[in-house]
């Protein structure tokens, strides 16, 4: 499944990207399932197993996914009889970050290989983890806010993965049980904000510095995320191309190493790095201004697609 | 007020510490007072006002602190004549962390000036923020697990301020208007692990690296959070001790410098760094080990004890 977040009529639901253009209200199609099954109580059982809030659905793990597959069956083929809408246009709604308030967001860096050769590093022995928080999340209808406290607005295509399942010393064998799915994250970054101390967090945390989306694909539809190609264009140039069998820390290691330090939950997020071609590593440096259109596409997820937005001074 | 979050019968609550050894039950206290003056949604209103989880009680903002302050005078006269029990002695109940699931957990380093000068460091124009997660908590009454994953096990000791209210580009004339109160962490911190790598993280999100508490002192208690002694002791002897006068970055400075970077919200904790004598910087070196008792004091604040406990392997 595509999975996304969208909000209609002020209210934000999730939902299911299908056939192109089509958007299923989960929740509601879940309601009309089990209401046409005879099930007085379907808003408290859909509340329960199907939510309408990504990180409240994802804690339902598998058995929530497929009855949410389930709804998506019923909701195309039983769409209108329901006191509420099922199934939108695209169009009609605006699709929103898949999650708006992660428990973690943990960002990998340094972990593409021939970026790390290129550069005449070593391939480091662990990851190098730092984080980014929730109000840093955008969606893929929404600008990248560029506040004026910096003048070296950069762009980090992250190809992202989110936690579908406690994970507590897990093993890599075993580590894409834990996956719920995968997305794109520009881990947008105020370089000279970053680089004024030995910690990046500063530079990384500022407000909606990580544009989100547009869907996380279920990991059933990604099996092996390795060998997916990672493309970033700024209006349309090519700045940024790899592919995540350069990953030296793969989503499995990833998840092996984090949840040996810690215990990830449904909705975590792991950025795992960006490749070569940054914005600040370039000759001549080039940095992000008003009006730039930085997209994202990652085979098996499509495009992120966001532009820049100067926002006034004080 | 010392606020608290406590436990009992499984359920988890917030309250006030008062007359040095009562705890009062916030929410039922408020729901009893409203009762006794003929509301009929007593527990409505309450839940709105005064809930019983301390992020959602902060968002309530100063409203919250005078009703909550109602609602203890009603119970220390009135308090038997309830469906619920609102008066506890403390050894009744189990005091936790004062938060749970803060938003952010942001953590600045090398802010004590002594410490910096002592090293022959030159004093920072920037703080260095960096951030745990809410994964990392842990109570006043709990132990300080130590995952046999190192044999670094160091304690910070930190001073640690709460945000009460939306803040973005506050100045720092306003900033002390931000802040809910005043806590104490220990940082706890895989020294090894935090130096893997240039970036800290992943030697600071340990699971459990956050002993947190014993209560958030209302910052209309502490007017001024300069001129505070901060003490670490491990199994009685003294390894850290200063004063928050020392601080390079004020809270009205970190509350002025994040603001500006990001919007922080109710709920939101900041670590304002270590004073100088953490194990890694002493000589010889020394770590804790299990079965030491690592006790923090801060004035106007109190006491944060907590026992090391190794944890079995795998």
């Amino acid at each position: 499944m595509k999975l996304i977040t969208f909000t209609v009529n002020g209210y934000s639901r999730i939902g299911a990207v299908v056939e192109e253009n089509k958007v299923i209200d989960l929740n509601y199609a879940y309601q009309a399932l089990l209401k046409s099954e005879g099930k007085y109580r379907y808003k408290e059982i859909a509340e329960a197993f199907v939510p309408a809030k990504m990180e409240a659905f994802l804690q339902g793990g598998k058995e929530s996914m497929e009855l949410a597959k389930r709804a998506i069956d019923f909701a195309l083929s039983n769409g209108t009889d329901f006191i509420h809408q099922l199934v939108y246009s695209k169009g009609e709604v605006k699709i929103e970050a898949p999650l708006s308030s992660p428990g973690k967001m943990i960002c990998v860096g340094h972990n593409y290989r021939e970026h790390i050769l290129e550069m005449g590093r070593e391939l480091p022995s662990n990851p190098v983890v730092f984080a980014k928080f929730a109000n840093t999340i955008v969606g893929p209808e929404d600008d990248i806010p560029f506040y004026p406290i910096s003048e070296q607005l950069d762009y980090e295509a992250e190809f992202t993965f989110v936690v579908g399942k406690q994970a507590r010393n897990v093993s890599e064998e075993e580590a894409l049980d834990y996956v719920a799915g995968y997305t794109i994250t520009n881990d947008v970054t105020y370089r000279d904000i970053q680089r004024r101390t030995l910690q990046w967090l500063q530079g990384k945390a500022v407000e909606g510095s990580a544009p989100m989306g547009p869907w996380l694909v279920t990991s059933d539809e990604i099996t092996d995320p390795s060998g997916l190609e990672v493309v970033l264009t700024v209006n349309g140039e090519e700045r940024q191309h790899s592919n995540t069998e350069n990953l030296v820390f793969t989503v499995q290691k990833l998840v092996a190493f984090l949840s040996n330090l810690m215990t990830l939950e449904p909705g975590d997020v792991v950025l795992t790095g960006t490749p070569g071609g940054v914005g600040v590593a370039r000759d001549p440096q080039v940095f992000l201004k008003d009006g730039d259109v930085v997209k994202i596409e990652i085979d098996k997820i499509g495009t992120l697609e966001n532009k820049v937005a100067l926002q006034k001074g004080e």
